[in-house]
């Protein structure tokens, strides 16, 4: 038989934890158990949710809130379709309502992992299409850009460009609008990133947010690609994990799709309720089919602890999903200073991201791009960034403003 | 100007509540304003966001966690388009990962609101499918459905019909499976109701659970009407209000929808997180066209505080938002003794809606439902239950063993 296995902790100062994690396994599969006839046991053991583990937490010094207890429950494969709703639906869709009960970890069985496809390019698909193997990417993005004309934002990725980053983002609340809809954005900024392209060598992606009405995303997509994409953004968790798989997985749509994390602030950060960051931003992300996946950095003001941080990270990166892997984008607060630390953290596979610290540098955006296009390469040589600051000027300002080692 | 107003409540023990709303009206729509020169400001001034209100409440003893402040937020409008997932990520995306911050009510504006049709058959047109003008509707749920044949689930629907409900709803754990896909279940379902309703006259709704991967549902919602269905059953916020609103809006989706809460309480219970239920399983349900809402009821062991259950009744029943009102479910721990306070809550616009208080009657499903029957019969003519109870045994017995009034 194949299962897949939810973590759960819950907080309770009384319970009887192992009662209530018989009554989630079969509570959440059967329906009722002791009081079925034998005969009809023996038909319905397959379906039947079991208990895998469980973990009592103690209350050290017997203060209110701080017992608790990690309870494994194994969901039958049986039970549900290959699909991230009747997964999250089996696994958490009633029982979210029952208590100070949080969704920890998800081991999901190879027969189920068997039906998503996930990324469609992945960390090696992005970096194939950059050129770029051998160092962490750089990311910056649109500041400011509601209300902007169409030349205004040229403009503005055009110093993005020549500021040396390999990919641009959209901002995330930038929706379908009469100065900028997304086929007018799209022409511009690749038009903007073929000239840079031929001046300098280096090749660009620039991740335009799809929006709109569910149904028309696809023909959205398509005539974004269309008109030149060569990426597209996608705020996964206001549609849905399974519009982001259909799209992802539609071989019409031929470019990475770039995960933003807005709302999901409504589900991760409480210890007592909601879904865990490395779940709800990393596994399910990849296995969805996003090729980058953006998430608040330990760093910043936006920030999540760096533990949660690594550990999406190894949801993104590891091999035992057997799909691609995809690339994280730890964002928020992010300045050249931090440039080694976040290699020391996530590895050369990393997207590092930064909005204001690229367009608040002193010397201006482009000067931005090309301080943490700077550290980066100090970063990749063990030369320290205040050594490698000394020849150049714009590092040299970042450091000054913003710090670092 | 037209504006979409947000409310957030924020725990902060030292933040200066002011400037914090001051941060987000800027942050979350054009991004900076004070560096910008003057003709800049005067373009960009229709697309700020502004502080509507803050009330700051004082921790009363200064003890840790307890201080925070409401603050009002307007968005203009014109910032986002026309749907759900861009209002949300307006107003919540990236804030919602910043710090101990809680949606917690939505003032949308006329504007916002005239592109949403809402419920197509509301409070008013459930009533009229099914007859019943005069009291609240009753349901019931079928149980322990995984693993049933054909025939098992059959007799059960046709024991809940024969009690007396106005509507069945599938479990929302059921998904495709080989025994009872949702045409069968919908052939078998409905083939009994029409058995009932030669007998009884009375008409009965049966909500089948609509599941799959998101780009199938609507042909999925039009093979089960084809198969007969007369209502469907959602997990909407395992896809997506916008899902949601593409079926409802369907003019080929010609049966009431009912939307499930599963995962809601990844999301509402938290003091510090989330959106509140109000807003989640209230506002945006109805806007997004469900007809019928479940949520957990403020009786039973799933619960919510009640004075948020009423809040849901209001957004459900408010004229004020333009579109059909949505018939609320509140659901878990409902057994007959609680239909006297129910009405008090709700009115007689509501479903009385049990699965374990009708399935577990000690005379049997059937008596189950004419217990709540019983019930509904009695508070509607200002009779004690105790009282009816006397010459009605299915009552009387499900008294004897939950309580009541």
């Amino acid at each position: 038989m194949s299962y897949c296995i939810a973590t759960y902790r819950i907080h309770d100062d009384h319970a009887d934890f192992h009662k209530k994690a018989q009554s989630i396994a079969v509570g959440m599969t059967v329906g009722s158990w002791t009081e079925l006839p034998q005969a009809k046991r023996d038909a319905m053991k397959k379906h039947l949710g079991e208990v895998y583990a469980v973990e009592v937490h103690e209350s050290p010094d017997g203060s209110a809130g701080t017992r608790y207890a990690d309870i494994r429950i194994a969901y039958p494969d049986i039970n549900f379709s290959r699909d991230i709703p009747a997964l999250l639906v089996t696994v958490f869709g009633k029982i979210s309502m029952d208590g100070r009960i949080k969704l920890t970890h998800l081991d999901l069985s190879s027969d189920f992992l068997s039906s998503f496809p996930g990324p469609k390019f992945g960390i090696d698909g992005i970096r194939e299409l950059l050129g770029v193997n051998d160092r962490p990417l750089l990311m910056s993005i649109f500041k400011s850009v509601i209300g902007l004309s169409a030349a205004e934002l040229r403009e503005q990725f055009m110093r993005q460009a020549q500021g040396g980053v390999d990919l641009v983002k959209d901002d995330e609340i930038l929706f379908e609008n009469d100065l900028t809809p997304i086929t007018t954005r799209v022409r511009l900024c690749i038009e903007s990133a073929n000239i840079v392209e031929q001046e300098t060598g280096r090749k660009l992606l620039y991740a335009a947010n799809l929006t709109g009405r569910t149904f028309q995303l696809r023909d959205q997509a398509l005539r974004a690609i269309d008109a030149g994409a060569n990426a597209l953004l996608f705020n996964v968790l206001s549609y849905g994990y399974d519009v982001l798989q259909e799209l992802s997985a539609d071989p019409e749509i031929t470019v990475p799709i770039m995960a933003h994390p807005a709302l999901a602030g409504a589900m991760y950060p409480s210890p007592h309720y909601g879904i865990a960051a490395p779940v709800l931003l990393g596994q399910l992300m990849r296995l969805a089919g996003a090729d980058l996946v953006l998430f608040p950095s330990p760093y910043g003001s936006v920030t999540m602890p760096r533990e949660e941080n690594l550990s999406i990270r190894d949801e993104l990166h590891t091999t035992a999903l057997g799909v691609k892997r995809s690339m994280p984008v730890p964002s928020a607060g992010i300045h050249p200073g931090l440039v080694p630390k976040i290699i020391r953290d996530f590895g050369r596979d990393v997207v590092v991201n930064a909005g204001g610290g690229i367009h608040g540098h002193p010397l201006g955006t482009e000067a931005g791009g090309q301080a943490f296009v700077q550290a980066i390469d100090a970063a990749m040589h063990g030369v320290p960034l205040s050594e490698y600051a000394e020849a150049h000027p714009e590092l040299k300002a970042a450091l000054e403003l913003w710090g670092g080692e």
